[in-house]
């Protein structure tokens, strides 16, 4: 272990991060995985054993009406009107997601708080441990839900009001026992750090093992349908039907194409239609309608922008083609997102502190950072991913290289949390 | 109405179609849908007021194991020894499909015999009207289940063992109160007719009501998985990701691409990809695993067999161009069936002898009839279909059509049951 004036206790994060595992673990060949959805039982059994370990923390544990739960450390001879500094990241996954996406940035932002406790150190600012509602946007919202209300970016009752398979996210948040009041308001905090694996392989070719952000890409989501004609399979023409499948089928080549141009130059974009449902599909009725969702990154705002454009083009050359109608909305933009030169500038100190190189690299994956850099300073800083991979079971962190992150997470909050910060403000 | 020696009862027999179209009844903007799965409420509820019907008829009602429901009349004076003749259809339907599509052929069936009684005329042999269980392959199987358990080309218990939804037919069947004793074995009859909703526009186009059917076209249905690899849609570069979806899409389109091109000189293939499920189908994934179902239909079994050919060749292209994993199996395959000789001469003289116009078409749908071809001599009786439109809401016959081809159906049920037949045979 690296020698830090605030040792952290690497066998205690791993043992919450394996602890948190089981809740919606699912069986796999390869790896270890789990699927936790919020506002589902694993949710609720992920939350109550997070609250009870910021309980065994002395931290002051609340949660907000969306389900955000932050766990306040205010400690002995702090100035308790100081702004607090706030760390963390999400418990949520995708189905079939990995163990460290989310928890990791958690459970270290806990495990930071015990070990500047441990060390006897007293920070000016009180410290929160936050763990957001719903980053995945597998229900509810298209992802960072809760950081999305705690940035003041959407009124906590839409969120509320939102709805999957019938459900409303109070009814679910409800059910779990975690629809608590007011709004954990992110703009209260003077800075936010967060802690997430890197989910690509630049750092593992780099040989690197923290990476320190520079721009998180922007992410725009689209829904949109194809509205063709359900027929009877055997008995309408080739030449007669309107396929819904067959047009989307061009759709999802022409998304991928314009992706791949366009990565030709930028080597950052990416589109990808992740989501798609034919309806009513069975087997012996041409598919009437076809319901779709695309992902699109990049770091400029105008790539992204480019390739809406081409997406809504494609879909009126196949109204003109194929006779169907289409549809295409935008409800999730999120502009790229630079972090703050503090919260940057204390991370890559807290490495040459520590011996740990730090090398600056950009988050292709969106982060509820993003949501909370609209209303103050953030940093965020990455742990290599084994062979880049994420949300799916292959997704792994040496456990070494987590506890050296954490140092640094922890010796970067002590900074921004401390006098120590007056020279970065 | 036309002046028939059996006159029907029109409006007896809509009301029948009316009252069974309230089962499983769905909302819809234009025309009138329903969806009635095998072993589900609503097609219980059909199933148990068929059988009321039935009794009212003074017909003896049995239902065998795979859930086929006949109801037999031994008319005073017949040969109770004699191979019977059978007709009827089924009662499912495909989800949102449309009022007529099985159960016309259903109720046509049992008017025929309640017009026959009236009449006071006495057919040598029994007639047996029938409902097969699960015609659509929306469950258990990929269409014709009990049809296909009567003519013997599939074992009782195989298709009792079935499951849907991890629900064994067996057990459906039982929850409704449908699983019931022995085999309906359609080789004991003398010879079988259905009337159908035609499901195209050609007895429209034509106009002529009834279209006396020579060939079912056979018909294939493939189950495939195209495996790639799920990974984070924002961290994976356009050129590290295997994307199922984007292969998927290829193959939907190379085998559109191919029936186009065959059905070009043949004029009668059609090949479609009805079913297709992402897995894990959320926004943020690259997709994983593709499941599809592609329906091959043709005159010729030939020109499907050509088809399947291209549709393994496009997989293995697939797997070399995109790294993907694939599988393609055939568990559905019925070859195309040509009706009788004597049921189609007796549909054609009924027509004559009521002076209806009939005309000679081909089937591009499958239907029970096909699998009952298989052990006896079978007559299918097509009645038109506004627009040509079928499984869905806007599936409609003129209630008058159904009067005329209920009456054709009468007049060649008559004459198979009788002496009248013996000029056939």
């Amino acid at each position: 272990m690296i020698a830090s004036r605030f040792p952290i206790d690497g066998d205690r994060l791993r043992r919450d991060i394996e602890d948190n595992a089981q809740f919606g673990a699912v069986p796999t060949d390869e790896g270890r995985g789990r699927t936790v959805l919020p506002g589902t039982k694993p949710n609720q059994r992920a939350r109550e054993h997070l609250v009870d370990r910021m309980i065994v923390a002395g931290l002051d544990v609340s949660v907000d009406a969306v389900g955000n739960v932050a766990g306040t450390w205010l400690p002995e001879g702090c100035d308790p009107t100081a702004a607090p500094v706030a760390v963390g990241s999400h418990l949520d996954s995708v189905p079939f997601g990995g163990i460290f996406d989310g928890p990791l940035g958690v459970y270290a932002g806990l495990e930071a708080v015990r070990a500047l406790q441990e060390a006897g150190v007293t920070p000016t600012r009180p410290i929160q441990v936050v763990s957001f509602t719903g980053e995945e946007g597998t229900r509810f919202a298209d992802g960072v839900l809760g950081s999305s209300v705690a940035a003041g970016l959407t009124e906590t009752e839409t969120a509320l009001d939102r709805t999957d398979d019938g459900e409303t996210l109070r009814e679910a948040l409800t059910d779990i026992g975690f629809h608590g009041e007011e709004r954990l308001d992110a703009s209260d905090w003077h800075a936010w750090l967060e802690l997430h694996v890197e989910q690509t392989d630049r750092l593992e070719e780099m040989g690197v093992t923290a990476g320190v952000v520079t721009t998180i890409a922007g992410s725009t989501r689209l829904h949109g349908t194809i509205e063709g004609t359900a027929d009877h399979t055997g008995t309408t023409s080739m030449a007669d039907r309107t396929d819904a499948l067959a047009a989307a089928s061009e759709f999802v080549l022409a998304v991928e194409r314009a992706a791949r141009t366009a990565a030709e130059s930028t080597g950052t974009t990416v589109a990808t239609v992740g989501e798609l449902s034919v309806d009513p599909g069975v087997v012996n009725v041409v598919p009437g309608e076809v319901e779709f969702s695309i992902d699109i990154r990049d770091v400029e705002k105008p790539v992204i922008d480019r390739l809406v454009t081409r997406a809504e083009e494609t879909l009126t050359a196949l109204e003109t083609d194929r006779g169907v109608e289409t549809t295409l909305d935008r409800p999730y933009d999120v502009p790229p997102a630079e972090m703050a030169a503090t919260c940057r500038t204390a991370l890559h100190e807290a490495g040459q502190s520590l011996g740990v190189e730090t090398a600056d690299v950009h988050s292709g994956a969106g982060h509820d950072t993003m949501q909370v850099a609209t209303v103050t300073d953030t940093g965020l800083l990455f742990a290599p991913s084994d062979g880049g991979h994420s949300h799916n079971p292959l997704e792994w962190t040496d456990w070494h290289d987590c506890a050296v992150t954490t140092s640094l997470l922890t010796e970067a909050l002590y900074t921004l949390a401390s006098d120590e910060d007056s020279d970065h403000r």
